[in-house]
């Protein structure tokens, strides 16, 4: 590939740059960023690429577009892009919602170019492009969305990308995906800013400090509601059905947890601690996640 | 101190044995274990002690006693130990959870004899002796119960003990106590289990994967959802109300969230996803956890 462009380079997007550089995917690449103080991050961490201020000139010669933005500013780029857009050029994303942004493609993306998703599962509670790193898709699972209008060819070249930068490839529709990650994602997250809320709350409530007890859980959690505000109000926003019906489903289960508990259930509750505890060794065994206690931390 | 004796010798009482001999707190540590699997762990290990099989030679000479055990174990415990026990034997537990089992202590303790709780914030998710670690406690904090009828004594030698093997001490009541841990802790794991279990109970019902996805967020929560079973529904139980009450608190939330998603509610999402951001920090801040993004794995 001769000519990739960056839409976006924060976390995902320099770690993209970085690793198309590193694996020598393409010799340019270029990058369109409108935040003034990521502009000036990128310039000061030398990344290898050209910064570029409109689409006019550059568009029509790129072979790959990369749009690593909030969801929310898909619509506004699609806006900018339309008349600067070949067929032939291939366009994707990286969010981690996918019906919702489909519509908004198809609705606004000029007749005749096609859009084919992508999202690495790959992030962190840490945003901005001095905390992107070259093999943050090493290993892990790339999605690709195919529906039926999917350009085939372009399906297939995301692919090879994909893979060279060290993902490995899982197709589903916008559908599927969205079901999977409410569950496996979004649902974490949420549930993750809910408990150190509640955990805040109660603190305001009963007038003593606990959130320097944390080290018994609640840190954990804390980690991943440490993340771009942004992005996940546009996940949560996009993704709202599912989410919602993942949250159901979590508090009936947890009102079953309640009633168990407090009818001292043995049986029962030693069954749903066991069987989670398998869960853990399915994660380790899938290589989802590293067997060392405490993720390994030292402290 | 002379002679320590420790009761239970999984991971917090191995971890309790190697910091005493480490620190150089006692010559003398007495191990009483009733799994025949740890205790070979323990040779194995060449643990520094001396195992016993019953207590009636060795009690009366012992200066500490730290029972480890799972809650549900105390009772056995204190019925076994109750005539071999001096007036001015320590006794102290590393319990999750304290009203319960002080009643427990109180019903069933002989007559005269002090028993000071305390509870060291310091665990993981693995298990038994092998994963022991001389500096597990340094600087976790280690809360110590001080109700109206403690021995001021055996506190203050409970709290130097402590200190020597590198713990900051909080001292509260166990009523306290135990509403501050049913929110750092207690909850925090049973969100985690109940996380878990929903994400396999909606695997079953789409009949897709999705565990192997799971490096997203759900990985997260696997991890404290692996902790010991026993340990946890002992937990649960004992600190059922306040447990019952944070389940509440946190439902409220969670449907408060709901529903700001649901109505697409920006300033509000928006907020609290600003707010959660700050605890991190504030956790970090309070060395309750490392500042390294994605707690410095390296997948």
């Amino acid at each position: 590939m001769k000519n990739i462009l960056i839409i976006g380079c924060g976390l995902i997007g320099s770690s993209v740059l970085r690793a198309i550089s590193h694996y020598k995917v393409s010799k340019n690449v270029f990058v369109y960023e409108k935040s003034k103080s990521n502009l000036s991050k990128i310039k000061k961490l030398k990344l290898p690429c050209t910064i570029i201020t409109d689409f006019k000139k550059t568009v029509p010669n790129i072979d790959l577009i990369i749009v690593c933005t909030p969801l929310s500013e898909y619509k506004g780029i699609i806006l900018k892009l339309n008349k600067h857009l070949l067929p032939k050029t291939i366009i994707t994303d990286i969010g981690s919602s996918k019906e919702k942004s489909h519509n908004v493609i198809k609705e606004n993306l000029k007749r005749g170019i096609s859009w084919t998703s992508s999202h690495p599962i790959a992030g962190s509670e840490v945003s901005g492009p001095v905390h992107g790193k070259k093999d943050l898709f090493l290993d892990k699972w790339c999605i690709l969305i195919r529906e039926s209008n999917t350009n085939q060819k372009h399906l297939s070249i995301l692919r090879k990308f994909w893979t060279k930068i060290g993902s490995k490839i899982s197709i589903m529709s916008s559908k599927k995906h969205d079901r999977v990650f409410s569950m496996t994602s979004h649902l974490p997250h949420l549930i993750a800013y809910n408990l150190v809320k509640t955990a805040t709350d109660f603190e305001r409530k009963q007038k003593y400090e606990l959130i320097k007890f944390s080290a018994g859980g609640l840190r954990d959690f804390s980690r991943i509601a440490a993340s771009n505000e942004i992005m996940w109000r546009d996940i949560f926003f996009n993704n709202q059905k599912n989410i919602s019906d993942a949250i159901e489903l979590f508090i009936k289960n947890l009102r079953a947890f309640k009633k168990d508990i407090e009818s001292k259930n043995n049986k029962l509750i030693l069954k749903k601690l066991i069987d989670t505890k398998k869960v853990r060794k399915k994660i380790i065994k899938l290589k989802q996640d590293i067997s060392e206690p405490d993720f390994g931390r030292k402290n």
